[in-house]
C-alpha cells in the first residue's frame, strides 16, 4: 500500500512532468525553415522521459511561499532546459560518450555532433530567455535575480566547473572531499538553485532561505550518492542510460570511496538531515519531505 | 593623414579593447583547484586579440544616452563573452574545424574537444551572469531586459538558429534572401543587440530605438559582406583565421551570389544607409558613423 504522502508525490510528479512536456512543446514549435532540425533535436532531448525532478523541486519550494503556478512551472521549465542542455553536451563522444539517454538515442547518435553542440547551446540560451521573460514573473527584480543565480549555477563556479572537475577525475583519483566538491558543483549547484528559485519567486530575502539551502545541499549529495549506487547496482533498462561507466572509467565515486553499505547509510542520513532542515515549515513542506525520501528510494 | 573621426575611432577601439581585456582578466581569475584548466581555456579564447567590435558598438550606442562607462563596458564584456563562446564552439572539428583563431591555436587544438565544449559553455553562462549582476546596472528592469534580449540573440531564433542554417548551407545552395536571413541570425542578431543594449541601459523605450535598429541591421549585413570579401581576398596572416573556407565548402556567400564588385557596392550602400539612420543624432553619434565606415574598410 502506498502512503498518502507518496501518493501525492506521485500525483505531483506526474502533473509537473506533463505540464513541462506541454510547455516545451509550446516554446519549441518547429519553424517551417532551415532551422527545423535544430528544433527537432531540442525537442528530442527535452520532451518525454526524465523524472523532471528539478521542476518538481521548484514547484515544491514555490509551494511554501504562495507563488503562482505559472511562475513556478516556467522557472522549472527554464531549469529543465538548462539540465537537458548539460546532458546533451555531456553525452557527446568527447565527453562521456553515451549512446542512450532517457531510453532514447542521444542527440549526436540520432543526428550528429554538430547538431548536439547547437541543440545544447540553444537549450542553454532558452533557459535564460524563459526566466527573463515577463510571462514568467511580472517583477523585474525577480527575473533579474533568477537570471543571475541560474547563470552562476550553470557557469564555471557551478555546473561547467563540476564538469571540468569530472574530466580531471579521469586522470587523478579524487579523495572524498574533492569528490563531494565536484558533485556540489556538477549537480548540487543547479539543485540548490531549484529550491532557491521558489524563494526568489516568493520574494523571500536571502537570509530567509537558509533552511532551504541546507535542505538542497543535503538532497543534492544524497541524489548523487543514489546515482552512484544505481550506476553500480542498477539495470540499464530501468535507469534509461548505460550503467557501470564511472567504475569502468576509474573515476572515484561515493561508492568506490565509501563502499556500498556506507554509501547507502550516508544517503539515508543526508535525507533525514534534509527533512530536519524543514522543521520550521508545516504541512506545506510535505512535498519537499516526500521528494527527499524519493531521491534515495528511486530505481532510475 | 588620418582624419579626426578615424583618429577618435582608433582611440575608442584601443581603449575599449584594453578595458575588455582587463575585465576578462578580473572575472576569469584562475582558481587554485581542478577547475584551473577551464579558466585557462576561457582566458585563452577571451583575452587578447579580437577587434572587440561588439563592446565598441555597445559603448558607442550607450554614448548617445549618457550611460555610465562601467555599465556600457560590462554589457560589452557580456556580449563579447557570448561572441567568444560561439567562436570556440564554431571552431570545433564537428563544426567549421578551424585550427587558428585570432592568430592563436583554437581551444580544441590547444587542449581538446571536451575542454572546447566546456569553455564555450562556461563563457555562455558567464555572459548572463555579467548582465544580470547588479554591478552592471542598478536597475533590475534594465538587467532583466538585457538578459532577455541577450538570450534571444543567442538562442534558436538568433545565433544558434543562424549556425543551424549554416550547417544546412553545406548541403543546399541558398539564394540571396535565405543567405541574408542566415546572416541576420548568425551575426546580425547579436550586433543588433549591441546597439539595442546601449538604449536599454539608457532606459530608452522600444519605440525610441527604431533608428538604432535600422543602423544595426545595415551594418550587420555590411559586416558580413565585408567578411565574405575578406574570405576571398584577404590574407590569412592579417585576417587571423583561415580564408577561402566558405568557397571551398561550396557555401553560398554574398560574394558567390553577387560577385565581388556588386558585393562591394552593396556593402558601401549599406554603410551609407546605416549612417543616414543616425540623422536624428548629432556629434554624439560620430563614433557610430566612424564604426559604420570601418566595418567595410577593415582588412581583418
Amino acid at each position: 500500500m502506498t502512503s498518502p504522502v507518496s501518493l501525492s508525490l506521485a500525483d505531483a510528479m506526474q502533473s509537473v512532468a506533463a505540464e513541462i512536456d506541454d510547455l516545451f512543446d509550446q516554446v519549441l514549435a518547429v519553424p517551417d525553415d532551415p532551422r527545423a532540425v535544430l528544433y527537432e533535436a531540442m525537442r528530442h532531448a527535452a520532451i518525454g522521459g526524465g523524472k523532471r525532478l528539478r521542476p518538481l523541486l521548484v514547484f515544491a519550494s514555490a509551494n511554501l511561499f504562495n507563488v503562482g503556478r505559472t511562475a513556478a512551472l516556467r522557472t522549472g521549465l527554464a531549469i529543465e532546459a538548462l539540465h537537458v542542455y548539460s546532458l546533451v553536451h555531456d553525452d557527446m563522444p568527447c565527453m562521456d560518450d553515451d549512446d542512450l539517454r532517457r531510453g532514447k538515442p542521444t542527440v549526436h547518435k540520432q543526428w550528429d555532433e554538430a547538431i548536439a553542440v547547437l541543440a545544447g547551446d540553444a537549450l542553454h540560451a532558452l533557459a535564460f530567455e524563459i526566466v527573463a521573460d515577463p510571462e514568467t514573473h511580472a517583477d523585474p527584480f525577480v527575473r533579474a535575480e533568477l537570471a543571475l543565480e541560474l547563470a552562476k549555477a550553470s557557469g564555471p563556479a557551478g555546473m561547467a566547473g563540476g564538469q571540468m572537475m569530472d574530466l580531471v577525475a579521469e586522470e587523478t583519483t579524487f579523495d572524498l572531499s574533492t569528490t563531494t566538491r565536484l558533485q556540489q558543483l556538477k549537480t548540487g549547484a543547479l539543485i540548490s538553485f531549484c529550491l532557491e528559485a521558489g524563494a526568489i519567486l516568493g520574494r523571500v530575502p536571502p537570509e530567509g532561505r537558509r533552511g532551504l539551502r541546507a535542505y538542497a545541499r543535503d538532497i543534492g549529495l544524497a541524489f548523487q550518492i543514489a546515482d552512484d549506487l544505481l550506476d553500480v547496482e542498477g539495470d540499464a533498462e530501468v535507469v534509461g542510460k548505460a550503467t557501470g561507466k564511472d567504475a569502468d572509467a576509474g573515476k572515484a565515486t561515493f561508492v568506490s570511496l565509501l563502499g556500498i553499505e556506507r554509501a547507502r547509510t550516508q544517503a539515508t542520513m543526508l535525507v533525514d538531515q534534509a527533512i530536519a532542515h524543514l522543521s520550521s515549515f508545516g504541512a506545506e513542506a510535505d512535498l519537499l519531505r516526500a521528494i527527499a525520501r524519493y531521491v534515495v528510494e528511486r530505481d532510475h
